[in-house]
């Protein structure tokens, strides 16, 4: 398996460039008999479009999608469901003025030097639009995993830049194009993100993720551990820089006294271990902290070489998203799904003949710190 | 592939547990034609061992490996190395008072309910004890790094719980108990330590990993990348609950113009991207941090349920590291190790036709942060 | 990796179903730089098109294929190839006679079983028509071997029913429409496919496919041989019952002293083993041979029973082939180069720095049996 | 993966040579529960070990089998299993007289050039005595096999050189060391090996291989077909050179009226299928055959060349089996049973809330051909 696939038994496989034909995907392991439209993944992918605020890149893209196989009278047959996602606004003559020179935090350098070929429109294969995959892959996976098990998988953005953004209600993540869960914060975000364009600039982000309504059982040791998969799924992002179970690094600081969550006939008194436990899901929510890093392309003049090595200044124009943070949590999301679905496919392959020997032990009340 | 084994083409694969009668291992996909002795294997088992010190596990374990295939006239032949660890102090007695309770943050709970099965002593599988394995491994993926291409895999201790540990050198860490980059910090530590021992609790820990002397090139779009097998890889370390690549979480609020890293034709003039753009190295020295929490077993009491799902309190009183992170360091470099390895060989694969259009542009005089 | 990926480095992934509006794939890892333009995997699939004769089905489709990505100025970038094959004439009131039937040696009886859903249409995705995205992604696959190592894989129709074809050249396998390796027996075919088709009933075939210009050393011991892959590749096409590597079944009753190739400083004197020692290739002609059974799809009534359970009698009606092995030559190629690219770059991995000790021994002149 | 490990779930790794200190493996994926003792695999090994007759190799090896990890209290835990079985009888002067040249048919030549390493003794990685694992794994993967879904897989020696044994009952099988169905052949079996020896020549053979008692819907479309993991686990054996699934290559002389199994409500009324129908599993036996070629270490004289590439003749006179059929059986159905619970538990994972709509339809009475 190359890199542009991920799974082992719901496995993705992912192709396509920013200012290609096309994207698409292929979901290869799911259940069938799964009700299934193309509905069904626009919902996920209109969260994740381009142009729905002021804040975010204006590229003009409808982000399409068009089942190609795997369904049948609307529901899954089992076999692998192909999907494709016309581009629409690529405009190659933005990037004419950066053709020759390598933008500071950008992948363009790294891929010249590792395949001899660049495609310095929109960053080729490395643009941050090759997320539509993930989220179309991971609206297939919330799907079932909503139905099959009432696993719930959503996110919010926790901070922004400086700002720190409480928790107050899942209602208001999806009432504002921050996915800001406090909606008496998204004011001084907007403020912020007015001043931060302006000035040319981009800014990092924290987004967390939560599975809800998780049993006890998913994931394997050691090296197959559901965190590990976690890990891996989450820094795939662009632009992630680090990942958090549970407490996190928080968890340098606390005594074991402090850390180990205990448990009493009516539940886990705490979640400081982010519903993992050896690498198995402990029935607490699963909760994932990820930091993104502000955007590479951005307007200020920076130093850098051109492809033959001289020092020149860069400023990029082209439509940047100026913090890929916002746009984060739906894809943060699917990865999310997409891990925990190929889990719930190895468990019970392994282990479906077992009878968990205990009634499951409840959840913490308040699954999130204070992150 | 199963949860015990990781690497697409070095290939670890891992058994044993604690209180069984060995811990063993296969690599297979090793490069053929490198010098490699038991005791090249030997030297980090022994980094890595307990009882090296007070304030580690008392557990009385030589660790002597035996290298049983893929090695023909001290060179490796190309074929499947295994090797083997016999465990030698197995005490099972230790565990008679806890073996029908769960420590909480433990993972014995997670384990039972999933396999419908339990084996108490010494934690079975989920026992820190298998990371023998991945050292072992780990050590013949850095004899290959080092002979081929020069890169060095080396890390530190950067935090004791509470207590945080500039770096000084690199040749501190090999001359104290705790991998410490700084001689004059440990009194401190010991004495932290002695206290906490004394209390019964345990903490948590950061350990640095860096690679020096990486080519460009590493790595893989878009779900292979470098820096998710990086994360996939230290999140499966028992005792990990975060993962940074660069700066980390310190993205979060950096600015664009900050954090991407500016290039001129002297060298790269910073590293917060830790040697990783488009998961695909850059030549910069990768850096990567990780978050330890305190160890689950502790001598204090705590609130738990027993196999019946009656509230008890438990008291663990075996031999058990009081911080999980100070006998880290070679267990992450090691896994780092195999990371990059496995992707050398990869890259290689795919690309040994290329000629890298550019001269490579030199790391950062300073790769590591304050952190 | 699920069921519809194949290959650990050159890794094709295949969707699409025969009554849907596309076949379409994913071919990852291909090396950077080789030139590749639509026309290259047109010519290929133009040699399995069906229409090209009155021997085979009489479906129309130009099979026209869209290069979505991973080619950039005609050359490829070492990101993923998608491709598309847009279906043009699917019928499916065809299939209305025998949409609650099971047609006797079919694929529809077990994937209803399997799944709990039938989508009877042209076998959805058991259909033939599924090879489309093999002979693509088997174009790219030679153009590669070619290009880099002056591999050249090429096959021929060796049997059709009870006429065994003997090999005279080359050149005749591209002359007609057969593939057979010899114009002389091509009137013979022809009459015996006309009284055939005529009679409503189907007939087997069988195909060798070879590899020309082979360098030693690619394959691997002990489960990922060469000819264990070859194996599998070949079993997964469909209706493909038996393969063989060299002598094949013929070695049952030879001797040691007459199967084993003899080696001369001037080269082998036979090729038994089919240019695969150990699993790894030895430099001579790697040649295959596979079995077809007949189209299970025939006009001839049947007995069978349907989703009922009742029993009744089926006549196949729609556009079939009546022999699929007419055009399984360039399919067979296809998952042959395919194989074989993979196993270079897995070869190229571990191996780069070995120098072969010896100069090569040159394969035998006569690299084919009489079979 | 690399090319010592094989399975998706179920997953066999594989390490150890013929003249080094013991072979060994790691199951890991087995489903917890099982019972399991040394003993279960003692017996399956003890089939397959040296020594047991004059036909077969004298080598002395008692292939004690300990496990060292995955069992607990006699029944398997979920976690990886590993096992070592080592060396006994190891005389490397046996090989001194051909530790410079090259056997005909033996992949000595291949390895070499390979790897740049050669390791003369026995073979190396290449001996035959590697099959121990397969056969270890296999008696596991059996046990379950029975247990959970009373599937029994059996094989037999079908043809010895030129002598066709033909089946008469699968109790004669147990009953001779040629695993004859047959047991009015054996003394024809015993004179022909008898004057093969003398001769110091070898022979081929041919085994066969049945599942019986198989459910529907093993097998996933379509590189993931059962009969293409099955193509790919017989080819890997050491000698096999061809795979045939239920009527094999007698398929390309069949009509389709012929081949095609026709269904009755009573059941299949012929399996020339062998049980696979588009890669899925029918309910009908798993029939499979596999041709065997002769040992390549014989005594008589042989035109062979050097390391140097010179011209020179070769007897080998180490302790060959001079028919690696006859301890094949044991082989076969191992590597049959693995992927047999391979592609059970991958069925599962996906499919376990489907309920097959149609009750099963019997397999055919007589699974077997004439051959």
């Amino acid at each position: 398996m190359s890199g542009n696939s991920f799974g082992t038994l719901f496995c993705v496989t992912s192709f396509g460039e920013s200012h290609g034909p096309a994207y698409g995907g292929v979901v290869d392991g799911c259940p069938p008999g799964l009700e299934l439209a193309a509905a069904d993944i626009q919902r996920e992918l209109d969260r994740r479009k381009p142009g729905t605020s002021r804040h975010v890149t204006q590229r003009r893209e409808s982000d399409r999608v068009e089942i190609l196989s795997g369904v049948h009278e609307g529901r899954t047959t089992g076999t692998a469901i192909g999907f494709l996602i016309r581009n629409e606004d690529q405009r190659s003559k933005d990037y004419s003025a950066i053709v020759d020179k390598f933008r500071p935090g950008h992948a363009d350098y790294t891929y010249l030097q590792k395949y001899g070929v660049r495609d310095a429109r929109g960053g080729g294969r490395a643009s941050a639009r090759e997320t539509v995959v993930r989220v179309a892959a991971g609206a297939i996976a919330k799907k079932w995993l909503a139905a099959r098990y009432a696993v719930r998988v959503c996110g919010y953005l926790a901070q922004l830049g400086p700002l720190r953004i409480a928790f107050k209600s899942w209602d208001s993540v999806g009432e504002n194009t921050f996915f800001a869960p406090d909606p008496s914060a998204v004011p001084e975000l907007e403020a912020f993100m007015d001043r931060l364009r302006e000035s040319g600039d981009s800014c990092g982000a924290r987004v967390n993720v939560i599975a809800q309504g998780m049993p006890v059982g998913w994931g394997e040791p050691v090296y197959g551990r559901l965190d590990a998969d976690i890990a891996a799924a989450m820094m795939s992002i662009n632009a992630v820089k680090g990942v958090e179970i549970g407490a996190g690094f928080a968890s340098v600081e606390q005594k074991g006294s402090e850390h180990g969550d205990e448990m009493t006939p009516e539940g886990f008194l705490s979640n400081n271990n982010g519903g993992i436990l050896g690498g198995i899901s402990s029935g607490q929510d699963v909760t994932v902290s990820i930091a993104l890093k502000p955007t590479s392309s951005i307007r200020l003049p920076r130093r850098t070489v051109n492809a033959k090595g001289e020092a020149v200044t860069i400023e990029t124009t082209g439509r940047h998203d100026p913090c890929v943070g916002i746009r984060a949590t739906p894809i943060a999301e699917a990865m999310l799904a997409c891990v925990l679905i190929d889990h719930a496919l190895r468990h019970r392959a392994q282990n479906a003949d077992v009878e968990p020997p205990m009634r499951p032990i409840a959840g913490a009340r308040k699954p999130l710190g204070d992150r």
